[in-house]
């Protein structure tokens, strides 16, 4: 494989679809927000997305089985007749530029294919206090888009911030192809597989796209994640190991590469 | 040079032919493997890849006379008119990640011009704990392939674990073009040239393709193998250095380099 | 996107035009130049350069609003009707070998389009003794230009020293194109956005070029810079943290990622 | 620049012509033996190789003038009527695996424009004992070659030894073309320039090609770089920074990136 592909298993007609789109990255925070939004909507794998920049290797799927690391479309048809959702996320962003923009050209080559006019990606922003819920920040690839940020309820991100990796660099890109984008960044330490952060941006998806799903399922998750995040802080207080723990998990961010 | 290539030296037809890889990597148990094999079959040479992605030197293949690294290509055909076997082992694998992909694919389209059905690709499994014989684990890339896990009496490798490098990637991409594929994972420390596994594993190879090949010559590497084992464990014991060891050959696994 | 290209807002028809580079770089120092050069003149700006061999990020360009990192042309028509300017800065340089040569050439490939016959790039120069104001060093692309060093009154770049980054790459690049160039490099300490440096610079570009323009306004981020410096020096006599700095800001160079 | 490629100040018809190629490494011993000889037989240059892959950088070539890295090509043709000489050298090697294949690809190339039938690639080999005069190794490309280890009176590699970098790799690539080719490695300590092991590979080379060229001009470099050794080795007793140094040039080494 010298190229980016996406292996199609059904070309669907969709009407009016918006695409989310949820990668591993900081906390994980998208990731665990399309997996839910998956399941929860029961939608379907309909494309398969395979990258000579992912890292070489492949993953026992289920036991005695491998496949190819990928990152996968879904779809959910609208029972409403407004948009039907299209759900991308996968096992790793890629860990080279060059990879990422690759990538990122065949996902909006496949946003062209499929009339996709509207994106919406998820990912993590680190701060130290984080509210609760997470706050959640916005930003959209054009001035014209400027009311999502107030039906989004999301705070506005602030002017110089860097978003880095596939949130930002795909509504980035579908921009120069004429399609509308936002990317939503759950607030987050960074420490842990944030669902708390998840279920905040999915909140506002919710609302936004009038999807009606229960995220009450997510508190569990949630708790989990902030057990954690509980003992951390008692070892902080005692032992003053967080400064480790966080460079463990800076570097993490960096390789954007772990499993949700 | 700017792509792989496999040069020929013979194009012979081949009856069912079965592709055997066996590349250097962790404990280099699929590059022993493969080597006794070509040496008990006396396979012939037939086909070598040269590639932009091997590392940028040249080995001294016997006194005074260089070589371009490369992988190359071996066949064996069958007194028993049943699969003959093809070969393929090499100095190293490609050190990035374009690089790994892009030689699969040449070893892939080599498997299609051949007519190549299955592949069988040997690696190995680092765990604490190795059992005497070392076990094989065993992962398929298709569920069709169910009984190829009893037949070959493996372990089915669990749920998650990643397999790094082109043991797992080439039947990884060789599903796409519907080759059937299975990837041999012998149990090793991950400290030494572990000739002990490779037996292991060759001996499921033997037992599944009706080879009748003696294996006992590699207990004598086994032996020299083990006796370095036994020495490390003397160490850990006193010094405690198994650690560093351990990093050491952490270190190589990910540079995929050595020689076998 | 997996090759370099502009897009244009327009095509404008010049007039003899010079191009005028301050990308990041050592000390910002060509950046901040060409920017208050593009205020200054009220450049317009017709050309975005994208390519993915930039980091794989977007940056907020206002609030809540994202932007793909770019480099970015503007121009200045010339009412004396002698030479009009287009100018080039940007977000970022590549950072990988070939990155740069990729857009150097579409760069270059710009030059040819819009008959750009002369290229003025302003670097940053790390020296131990900086004089006030500071000097500025010259390097031509072609022996013909040497009257230029006299010119722009700079002090000619010694033998044997390598220039690192666009401002060298291009107007090396350009000499195959038949494009004269001249690169000019303010001496800085690297420790600062160097607004002195830039001024230096900008006072040889505004005399060789008769623009007229009152540099008087960059004092300001001058002293803003001096007295960071001032502050530094007088920490390193005090606690001997100047060669922390210097690896910070050594580091900076190398990444050449940091905004101006 | 997005390919590597030779611009041509002038295209001779050569006459048997036998490739010398001196790049830095180890030692810099090939820049050196080849600089020598390119003054010596005041050899004129013919050709610039520039690559996208060489560092991106320019260097000042004398005072106030830069020019691009590259590689150069020159030639001196034979009186005696027997074999044109063509003499590679250059700024760097390339930094990536990549680039090394796409740079000897398009010297491969030359060679066969050229009708070059013969190469010889110079470089170093460290070891830890030094002869007086410094042994020369060889490695040629084709069992029918056997005779140049003879004639050239070097030590033939030993088995399994990894030449890295374009000394070897010219020779191998060579090889894929029916080109002979030898490569001489002269035994360094790695710590200097290595005028001495220089010579050492000139010898052979003047006596094989019947070049008589005076090599005496080399002992005063010799003398230098001797000088420097000796002093190094004084500091080795007293003060055993030796490791340091070790590190540091096999850190160069690494690089390739030292200028001769």
């Amino acid at each position: 494989m010298i190229q980016s592909f996406i292996k199609y298993l059904e070309k669907p007609i969709f009407n009016n679809p918006i695409l989310i789109v949820g990668l591993p990255g900081i906390g994980n925070i998208g990731k665990i927000a399309v997996k839910f939004l998956i399941s929860e909507l029961t939608a379907k794998k309909f494309g398969i997305l395979f990258s000579p920049h992912l890292p070489y290797q492949v993953v026992i799927s289920e036991a005695g089985l491998i496949r190819l690391l990928s990152n996968e479309f879904y779809y959910s048809t609208s029972e409403k007749d407004t948009n039907d959702l299209i759900i991308l996320t996968g096992d790793f962003q890629s860990q080279t530029i060059f990879g990422q923009y690759e990538i990122a050209e065949v996902i909006i080559d496949f946003c062209k294919e499929f009339n996709v006019k509207k994106i919406i990606t998820i990912g993590g922003f680190v701060t130290g206090n984080i509210e609760d819920p997470p706050k959640v920040y916005g930003a959209i690839n054009h001035p014209s888009l400027n009311s999502w940020i107030e039906q989004f309820a999301v705070e506005p991100c602030d002017f110089g911030v860097p978003i880095v990796g596939a949130a930002g660099l795909l509504i980035g890109l579908a921009r120069l192809k004429e399609i509308d984008g936002i990317c939503l960044l759950g607030e987050t330490s960074g420490y842990i597989m944030d669902a708390r952060a998840s279920k905040a941006v999915l909140d506002r998806i919710n609302t936004f796209l009038k999807l009606d799903i229960n995220l009450t399922k997510l508190n569990e998750m949630d708790q989990e994640s902030q057990e954690k995040v509980d003992k951390i802080k008692e070892i902080e207080k005692g032992e003053g190991i967080s400064k480790k723990l966080k460079e463990r998990f800076t570097q993490k961010e960096r390789d954007l590469s772990y499993f949700g």
